[in-house]
């Protein structure tokens, strides 16, 4: 209980001046922090400016606060870090207890680690056009009138649901109105989204053995029964599917490139996978989240270009194309469901926020995201060489790396006595972030041990030449 | 069937030339919108650059498109609008067919219509420091490091976490560390997560009645059984509660200004709640919205201030405080769930952009916060006092409003043959976007007859008595 209270004994300012005290002495309130004004404080309040800057001024006289004069009051810079768990910590390396927080810059760097090297589903964030962005998103913010600060339209922006109707057109086969296109929050949010407004609770869902994990979390929290169905050299199993769950109501699916497995699914197989899905009357979710990149031959149109009797549901994102801290994805939807969509999005909690729709409808619209594709597509496949040829370099026969033609990572299968997750884990003790193969499997067999590296963040031969002999040393006590 | 196909008849470059035509044809592509350069095109869909280039050039022939060398190629802007559903359509009053748009400027204004006057829940959206916010995220995304781009904390920044613990102890009485507050998209994210964590489908939960519409929406799609609990001049009837629902789970309440009826509830039903909550191991959940506009007397601490047996969860928003289309929320959690809750975020749909939680924690601690709500509290004081007056000058006594001390609309009773129904409907075909009341009743009896009026956007004393006449010609017809 710990309020500003008239009828309390204590007089107002003594509970302003314990109420602050205590926020510093617990470390809520840190050394450098700035504290409300005495004005703002006391209007919030609702007690007499002269009573606030009473407290204050105790506060000051006992060294918890300093005064600035017209730069306002913090708490002192020299107060000793309070100890607790709920901080945050500084980083390590910075000078410790005492440290001056930047108080007139913004409050902190936002003090991300670097992903490790290695890990998957991250795009080079090295060879993002920061500076362009930076140019694009300022200007948008410059450019918000009153209006824009209010609700948006719940589906999305029209501009960035026209824009990606716009390229799905031209670069994807898929043929749309910008009115079948849902913004969403990225590809959880999508797939909540479509199970929410297609399927009935209980209802059996195709998931792909071995797959992404969160598909699978995602179906079960919307109360969906996954089924897990193999993926063979074409893609999903369609045959073993309509074995095992013929009464499927939909099948979750990769078809650029299998996450994790990196297959591309066959034409053949796309079309059999509609084929039942038109018998059984079940929906496809395409899950297109790496479509863009494909290194050898012509980029795979969507499966939803084949999409003659309106059964699939396209996802796509941001978080791979532009970059994942956007949080940003959208689903395309058959035009006689679209009104159902439209329904569950007013209603449900989904909001992205405006500047950042629009920043990326300008850089679709003003061609910048062909551009920096086409660039990811050459980085990609030249990373992905170097880190191909490092891990032959280095482990000679020992390694043999899957042959695909896409995705945003390598299958490699390491000759080795201990299985994929001792070894992901000896990797990842030494800050490698690879993931064992055989845990995406619902039940794994023995040739399904390997491990999933993302190469796209590494940036040079030299650095791929590194990681292999730091991923050679790791796997050894073996 | 929309794909670059090697097997078809066509050529490759008449596959392309007849997609963008298609696209054209059908408005997916606007006059004046820029197209993928022939070397991007062609390297996505695996062609040969010639192969684009002569599709362009046959398109450019044809009028379709207009290549403007290095400043890159667009369908012609003299090409009239393709009429169409899935069009964004220009807004009425701009040049009509044959405008251009505009190309090296950002897409569009997002055009968004300004809300109607009287809407309720947005904040004074003329009054937003814009050049500031605007100052501090262009900061922000030009600090913006390559680990920054990549997934953050799926719980919320560290940053924003810290800032708003702060700014939640020192100016709400609410005691809590950064690990116990949550970052979501608002409000309805909130309610709908903290539902997926402590309850179970079938669950009863108290909403107030009257209510806030989204809150019955989100506990429904939970699978949650909403029982309404009538609201007094104290707040939520808790004897009435334990009469009707005593096994609920929940009771989900607006304690500062309850929704709609802004009556604040009183510190012995508060005690009554928690007491109640207390006894049936059920949990509080506060919808703490606009609980920092208060004008006479104090701002009343947050009912969590007075949570010893740590019953309450707190749900802040910035849509209110800030603005709406930032889609930003917190909840703040007692620390028992706090790992639960941190887990379900890890797992769950929502994640906000990072750019737009850091620019709120550097609003936060760089002091604007306070300093915001203290204007805004006057501001709206004012506004509010203009529209009442205004009202009662050109109403006499067919209108009474409550006398509430807080809030973002007035509830204004109007003595009318027509029900409050009627008169709003009345009221929106004039451009005047009031509710009724009894709308937002399970079952209103007749006192439940009112009109809820946002006044926060009313911007002078003479836009009141304007709004107000408007009002009192749009009544009429009874």
């Amino acid at each position: 209980m710990d309020r500003i209270d008239r009828r309390k004994r204590a007089p107002l300012g003594r509970q302003i001046y314990e109420r602050v005290r205590k926020a510093i002495d617990t470390g809520i309130l840190a050394p450098g922090a700035r504290v409300a004004s005495a004005r703002a404080l006391a209007s919030e309040l609702g007690v007499a400016r002269g009573t606030v800057e009473a407290a204050y001024q105790r506060l000051a006289g006992e060294g918890y606060l300093l005064a600035r004069g017209p730069a306002g009051t913090i708490v002192s810079p020299n107060l000793p870090h309070a100890p607790r768990a709920g901080r945050v910590e500084a980083p390590a390396g910075s000078a410790g207890t005492g440290r001056l927080a930047p108080i007139d810059k913004p409050a902190a760097k936002s003090a991300t680690p670097a992903p490790m090297p290695l890990q998957l589903g991250i795009p080079a964030l090295d060879a993002f056009p920061r500076k362009l962005w930076s140019r694009l998103a300022a200007r948008r913010v410059r450019m918000t009138l009153p209006a824009d600060l209010s609700y948006g339209d719940p589906c999305g922006e029209p501009a960035l649901r026209q824009a990606i109707a716009a390229y799905l057109h031209v670069s994807r086969g898929v043929a749309c109105d910008a009115e079948q296109v849902f913004v969403t929050a990225g590809y959880r949010a999508s797939l909540a989204l479509a199970a929410g407004v297609l399927l009935e609770r209980g209802d059996s869902v195709w998931i792909e053995d071995p797959c992404y994990p969160p598909t699978r979390a995602v179906l079960e929290q919307a109360s969906l029964i996954p089924t897990p169905i193999p993926v063979d050299d074409e893609g999903i199993a369609v045959a073993e599917g309509e074995r095992w769950a013929p009464r499927a109501r939909m099948a979750v699916v990769t078809p650029s490139h299998q996450a994790p497995l990196c297959v591309s699914m066959t034409v053949a197989r796309r079309l059999a996978l509609l084929d039942w899905a038109s018998r059984a009357n079940a929906w496809v979710f395409e899950d297109d989240y790496d479509g863009e990149f494909h290194y050898a031959g012509p980029t795979l149109p969507a499966l939803k270009s084949l999409d003659a009797d309106d059964r699939v549901i396209y996802a796509g994102s941001f978080s791979k194309a532009l970059f994942p801290s956007l949080s940003l994805g959208y689903l395309v939807v058959p035009n006689a469901v679209a009104a159902r969509f439209a329904k569950a999005m007013e209603a449900g909690p989904s909001r992205s926020p405006r500047l950042e729709q629009m920043t990326v409808a300008d850089f679709l619209t003003g061609g910048h995201f062909a551009r920096h594709l086409k660039k990811m597509r050459l980085l990609y496949s030249r990373r992905r060489a170097w880190f191909a040829d490092a891990l032959h370099e280095v482990f000679g026969d020992r390694v043999q790396v899957d042959q695909t033609r896409g995705g945003m990572h390598l299958v490699v299968r390491v000759r080795a006595k201990a299985g994929d997750r001792t070894l992901a884990r000896r990797a990842q003790r030494e800050g490698m972030n690879c993931q064992p193969l055989s845990e995406r499997h619902a039940k794994p067999r023995r040739r399904d041990q390997a491990l999933l590296m993302g190469f796209t963040n590494v940036a040079t031969a030299g650095e791929a030449r590194q990681i292999a002999r730091r991923l050679r040393d790791a796997f050894e006590g073996d």
